[in-house]
């Protein structure tokens, strides 16, 4: 775009185009041209990171296709929610590509790795939260977060979070992963200073209504300042935290 | 914003700014600067209306200060769910104020009156549906369409709507507003070939919960493409007729 | 258990025990005992048919036994929910057994018929409706009801069902099933006199919610004294018909 | 209207219109003006009352203006959830009048009383379901029932209902109104034959959400056969009780 | 019907029947059997198309079956929610039939093709919510529509639909399709002065509960005006459309 | 009834009515005279105190006559939900009375006290909880239970509760109240052997729904055997606490 | 963890260590390490079984291994919602494993059996709720309890819970399981002394919701003091079964 | 406590207690009381500000008594939902109170004020959503954070919000406020890189069900990374924005 523009720009100084027929041309230029492809360039220098491929309701073409794309252009790509097909078909194009089965991702990692950007504690309630709580460590430590792991410590047994408090201290993001109840996050979020992100997921039966319940629960949290982001949207817990390190980084750098 | 954006050209025309630096500048000028004010003067332009003042939650004295100010600028106001104090006020300060009590409105008609734009037929299934109905009869009166109201024509008494068949076929668009099962719409729906907006109403007690069994009736309506506004929203059916009808102005104009 | 209570009041009667002594024993005899299995005994009386077999959530053992002692016992049998395999099970030993595919149910008729006992129309919105519906007038039938079918009727054409008032006239008890918007009570409530069971069905998509929209349309019937049973209950519908028939004739008898 | 069919069906009487061109005009003729001015007449004699007036949402004067015309022309009228100054302004007007404060009723009875249509038993849980079974019971008296109150009879104390068995066994109609958990219609309906009517009211607090649970559980009931109306709506289950009786003395007479 | 409502009135013109007498039978004549044969039309001539078939809930015979005495009475029929062996069995039987996997659909378009009727702009969020934008295309289309596609334009890439800012400005109506937060159809009512139809989709997982969070974001739109449909019901915003474009045509004509 | 039932079998003892008669007359006899007058005894025996009153929902005078009823049959009375005025015409009724403004109870203690039935422990996670905490402990007390408060111990500050560690061991019962997020009850079983009875109560705002929340915490809580009551109910918690004491007490005698 | 508390109060005891410094160092002494490791010991020893294995989501692989652990440490086990694959894994491992098919148990006995805890009574409204039932059941007697079945005992006919009411006097606890209109807990409250634990179970169907119908009402009940666990919860109801029987043999001990 | 544990302490080091039989006492010593002190001295240390106080649902002695305490210990106090009575309460006792009516909140500076701790914009959608972007823009200034106010820039006029992206664009946090459909933190998500925190807040009417659907659509955003709190908790977003601000000042520290 930036040539129809330039061609313009140049009209004028040559006097072909006065400036006020410029002026009334740009108003009906159009105006998305020449901000946006910016905005687009600058999505990319800020998280370090093409777009992340959600596969489901793709097809494996599609999915194939689509990182074919991106590791051409970037050298790496991410993908979440990967389905058994899928996964074989990218790992027999990718030779390096790193799976994680419960995490349900693909990644092609960029070489070299990128960039140490801080600590992300994930912290998971029960063994039926995995998934998504390993689909937010995988996808934190692929934006360059260093990963702390801290898995079954519901709130049931106290001490298992309390004996994890060390790992908490030293973290710069917390993201909480809870089914049922949903309560941990209310007490990861009193004992810590980190931010804290907090993850429903839809692991239970009854009333716990595929999630409605844990989400609820940590939308009323009453530990200040506690976030939450979508039922087993792991991904997007991790997105917020490289939110969060990436403005950290940006000031300090 | 012109202004500056005529400095800008005007420099390059003058040679005093090459065309790629004035291209480079014009990358981070405020893009929506110059678009969207435009963008602004097509809205009042195409609607034939400045914007419409919705009172609920402000005070007296911001309703009259936002009306004075839309009275200077265009010569006209509307406002809609005005309390008894608001009106009062409004009424004292324009001596050309039409008010319509159960509507909730309160109009200073522009001078001489909008052309006329169409045809609208505004439906109601019983008398407590009347404030919404009478909403949205003001406000499409005020966009400049000739309004016919039906009222009290619930489908438990089908000779009602039926009798009313001439009134609806002659019509442009016709609103729709029921509560209760919110029936009436897949009715008029299979009587009339023009557009069915409808308007859900939280008439009712009970198990029609403040409009929703309305709202789901409407949306589920088995007369094919009949659409639906928010529980209450006389002025948004007003509104998207308008749309409707300004559409067809401007194809025939 | 009248054997206890016999032997009891023959002590009382021979002076092996005091009538005190026999009304404390009595405030301690099983209450239910007595009068409940009576109450056994009018159920089956003023009902003219069994329990019905609802076959869902059971074997295809546990029909064939539940159905061979009830036949054994009444000489007919009625099923509902009927799977493929259990209807099967139930035709190989049952050769006079009458099925119904489409409403799923399937019946051992006892003979002689029951005698007529009234008039009841089941009508329906749509043809997607058809299992609830059948099912209705199957159950109907069974419990001695002359039955009228009258299906496709939705408000969209309302000449549809207005051409079938005779039939809805001459009829004791209306049925009315419908789904999506389910209005058709409401419009079949405002034309007929008789009592009028309307059966919201799980027909539909997106925001009909499995039937919650048509069932909140109908409890909000503006049609007065319409009610309403359970979400694709047929044969619920079908059982009010019959408490309505069955008092008729009590007091004609 | 039948005046304009009647001219014109002269008009071809006398040859001044051809039976085609009548037939054409007939096409455009007013439907309804046909058949439903029928239907109304129907509609008055087939319940022997006229509409029955629902003051909730109404003024003082419009309440007032519509008895007088009610009473002029039928020399009775009935009105529910009538307030407190509605209510002293009909009194005043009407010295005949028969409020009762509970049910929140208003009734000017015809004179003579309207002949015996049958017994309705109307059935209430606990004390705050009062006015709901009030206004049931008053509506059924008005329609021409004799009407047995049963009340307080919730599930938690069995002994409450069954001591009213020969109550509920002698009526031709059973209306059931209950809050909290809307048990009661499941039991009354396992120990009667006749027509079971469900009332949920809103009585109740927390988990009950305003009635909600009370009107699942009616709907879910597995007494078979039990119908449900809208919550809170007694007017309605007497309603429905009149149809039923209605049905019943037409069959008879 | 008519030959019947003819022969009545020969007899009247023949002087056998008096036009009191006629009135009386006409008062009995089946109402609708007048009224709305016109009715159905005046229906398929103000829309140009016969029923659309919905073939989810239908057997290929079914579908079939349909579909020939459609073809045969209008040499046109349009399928939508077409499975893959309902699709196969047609295509076999009708080799003009276009078929479009994505969207579900199997239209034998008549031929001549319909007029033009105006400009339709089918706009999407996602890529996953292409089936439903594309029944809406082709359906819209069937009717006789120009359509332009505007899909992937979600409002976290704002670029995306500023850009297609023409595409928009040029549509006679503009269907907007998201899943998800729905927002996509604020951000396009804001931009556009033609007719907006939202259509939420069941797009999203967790929180987004088969599309209610769109369904709701839409319903409140700030951008005033804009109507929605049920969710995933491309077909309704396609057939909203159609009126929009037939009350166009009329009053142009 | 006991009379009649005595003369019945006196009528036995003395020959006039034969065992066979006798039984055959049992068969009609209202059963749950019987039984159920028993049961009554039995039900004020094993709570060792009256009916609970509900004040809600009551005048100043009915809830006066009723205190009045059951002071003269009992001594002793317990009001739940008391207003102010409510409370104030009961106070000078009746010197004795205890009254706690916050839990809004008032109640005539029997004399002498209740023996001692075990211990329970009342736990509430904020001040807002306190009014059915307090209900919950007024009403337990009552009930014979010696309570132990422990209020304000919220999980975002796990010490609070930790240090009342020594409080819930030695409980025989726990009542945990808690609003917002609803975790207390979780935290709480698993740190203790005792049964925990959950309270839900309508303190938060927003996506608490009035207790909704802190509901669906509850029943999906991951520690073992946690049981709930309604929201807001600390009467029902108290009343289950009961039954527990008093199966234990049972035992023990 | 003691070994490093013993070894700093042995620093203390020798003098190497002030009692100043070490009050410091046990500030940051690993809290929970001193507190909670004796907390899990008391868990094991009041609940007289080691933890229960809940089998959904789970692999074959992991179910055995963790059963091998829970084996070899306590001589038995207990699995819930034991998919066929897992439990003849279990049984080819285990020779003395019980299984219970309807109830999807899968338990391991101690040898020798633990000593008797009390009685509990399991009572289910029907035939469709015994999965329920028989995991309540089971898992109670797993945990010491003899246990009493009483079985399709619904409201819809009284007798049979009444005919029950021996086995109901003589249990300690008692677990009512029902689907539908959840109304068995109300009436069994009302009937009993004991404590009553209600568990809703999702058989139903339309507005029964999974169980939300019985759920609501079971919170909803009339009876005084009836507690709710989860939908479907056999488990949890055994296991606040087995709470109060601990509770009731800690006070006799 | 430290005094007890140091006396223990000091016991080991004069011989008097065995290492041994001290770590057999600290086993019972309240765990808490050892770490749970330090966490609170902790806490107060991170967050540079006392525990908030929430007006609602305290009295106006209550307020001003703990709001004393709090500044007697700190020098200042934040209260938040202050009510006019408790507002002037509190500015008649603290002179240099700083009131802000629209935010109800009431503060007590810190002097000196609070060191820099970086940048928050607050944004909202529409006037009405001003109390709530208010109350967070006023908290997180008294923690410290420079705060720009960008308000009114609805998504329904793009061109508002792309003018305010240089203030967006220097800001460490991002806190979003939006009513009705909640779309305006999806667009801003998609304009920027900083953390992105939405608040839902009860702005609109009908179908947004008291801010249920702008929760809905922030779960649901399509903008990848951004979280969400209580519908109109602009605290909880504050108190969210400090953790972040924090966590960045520790690091760089």
């Amino acid at each position: 775009m930036s040539g129809a523009l330039l061609d313009l720009l140049r009209d004028v100084a040559a006097g072909a185009l006065s400036p006020e027929a410029a002026l009334e041309r740009l108003r009906h230029f159009p105006t998305e041209d020449i901000g946006f492809a910016r905005l687009d360039h600058h999505r990319s220098l800020r998280q370090g990171h093409p777009e992340v491929v959600l596969c489901s309701h793709k097809t494996v073409d599609q999915v194939t296709s689509i990182c074919e794309r991106l590791a051409a252009a970037h050298g790496t790509f991410l993908c979440t929610r990967v389905g058994e097909e899928q996964a074989q078909a990218l790992a027999a194009r990718f030779p390096a590509l790193e799976r994680n089965a419960i995490a349900r991702t693909a990644w092609l990692p960029v070489e070299p790795r990128p960039e140490y950007v801080g600590e992300v504690a994930v912290v998971s309630a029960g063994t039926s939260d995995l998934p998504v709580a390993e689909e937010a460590a995988v996808v934190a430590g692929a934006f360059g977060a260093h990963v702390t792991r801290v898995y079954d410590v519901g709130v049931a047994g106290l001490h298992r979070v309390l004996e994890a408090r060390a790992d908490l201290d030293r973290s710069d993001v917390i993201v909480v992963v809870a089914g049922m109840e949903g309560a941990l996050p209310s007490v990861v979020g009193g004992l810590v200073r980190a931010p804290v992100i907090a993850v429903p997921t839809s692991v239970g039966y009854g009333a716990s209504f595929g999630g409605i319940a844990a989400l609820l629960a940590m939308l009323n949290s009453c530990a200040e300042g506690v976030t939450v982001v979508n039922i087993d949207n792991g991904f997007g817990a991790a997105a917020a935290a490289a939110r969060i390190l990436a403005a950290r980084l940006t000031r300090e750098g």
